[in-house]
């Protein structure tokens, strides 16, 4: 078999899993759907007791693939979107990333988060735009995983901090491009076991110093 | 002759070219160097009456294919070059574009602009860097002109505010960003050449709004 039949062979197995949202979790305030399959999403959507404050569902092109309409189905009952440029790309059928946005807006998500890896990450939300860069690494050793880590730190930030204005969001975007930026300079989940809270605050640092400007506006 | 052809007899002919520097410009703070010929740009340096506060060069592959040593020895000379990643790969034989400033720095310039055509600029200076993104824009009719749009944008800002720390070089490169995106929006200089001040500041706030945000450090 080639890569690409073992990943559609480990997907279809996925698609097999049941998960069962344990009664503790069926109210919470924040839920994010990993990348699976449409159907698995929603139905954990649909074991929750009330409807969280914010869905995050994070998705790739094999779902886009094999299970449109399930996907399209899923979509149209969450809050925030994080997907890649290709596959805004390949989603919307619009190469601008500005109208890929707009169209995804248009299918549900008030949020559309779209990952550029090492280019950093865009934030829309209706007429709004936010982007947080990728910081600028020596060396990326494994990038396997950063997505993930992306979007763990985005949605963990959120819940923290029990707060899903735009503003927050902004911050939610930079935290994770943050957890991110660390999980790529070890193997697999090596460098994220071993981190402290101190690198991760000595690394926001970096990121306002990577990006804020003071210039005068008229 | 293919377009490769084409390219290489037009740019041996500007090699041709002997720019003279009025004496009205040989006192000039900052010099410009647009991408030409490495022998004509030295020559314009050395028509200079002063060392001016800030050179700045502009260069491509073309050079570093066909004339490297005299395209090092003008790097040599000069305090900020502007460059796209490829080439700024190409110039080090670093991958990673923050070794690839490290190696360009040794070089010479103590400024490294790396440019990344829709993903934005960086500026590395030492241990500092700082990144521009590109306003992500609904469509792209023809980025012709953008890369030296930018270079003149922020060579012009630097020059008109009589500033070259590292802090208003950021907000050159933001300038240089922003001037760029009206070059794209039409074909050549159609753009450029309606453009009005107000539109400048009214952009500006869009860059704000896409790149700031506010957390809090620890």
């Amino acid at each position: 078999m080639n890569s690409r039949d073992t990943l559609v062979t480990e997907l279809n197995t996925l698609a097999d899993f049941k998960p069962v949202v344990p009664n503790d979790f069926k109210d919470a305030d924040i839920l994010m759907l990993g990348n699976l399959n449409p159907s698995v999403q929603l139905s954990v959507i649909q074991q929750m007791e009330k409807r969280p404050k914010l869905i995050i569902l994070d998705t790739m092109n094999f779902w886009m693939d094999n299970t449109l309409e399930d996907l399209k189905e899923v979509i149209a009952e969450i809050d925030v979107i994080t997907i890649n440029d290709e596959e805004a790309r390949q989603l919307s059928g619009e190469y601008s990333l500005v109208k890929a946005a707009e169209k995804i807006h248009s299918m549900g998500p008030k949020y559309v988060v779209i990952k550029k890896g090492e280019h950093g990450a865009l934030l829309f939300n209706e007429k709004n735009v936010f982007f947080a860069p990728a910081l600028p690494l020596e060396e990326v050793f494994d990038p396997t995983g950063a997505g993930d880590t992306f979007a763990g730190g985005f949605a963990g930030y959120l819940a923290s901090t029990t707060n899903i204005s735009f503003e927050n969001m902004k911050r939610a975007i930079i935290h994770g491009s943050n957890l991110a930026s660390f999980c790529v300079e070890q193997f697999g989940t090596e460098r994220m076991q071993n981190l402290k809270k101190e690198d991760v605050a000595q690394r926001l640092h970096q990121f306002k110093a990577l990006t804020q400007f003071n210039i005068e506006l008229e």
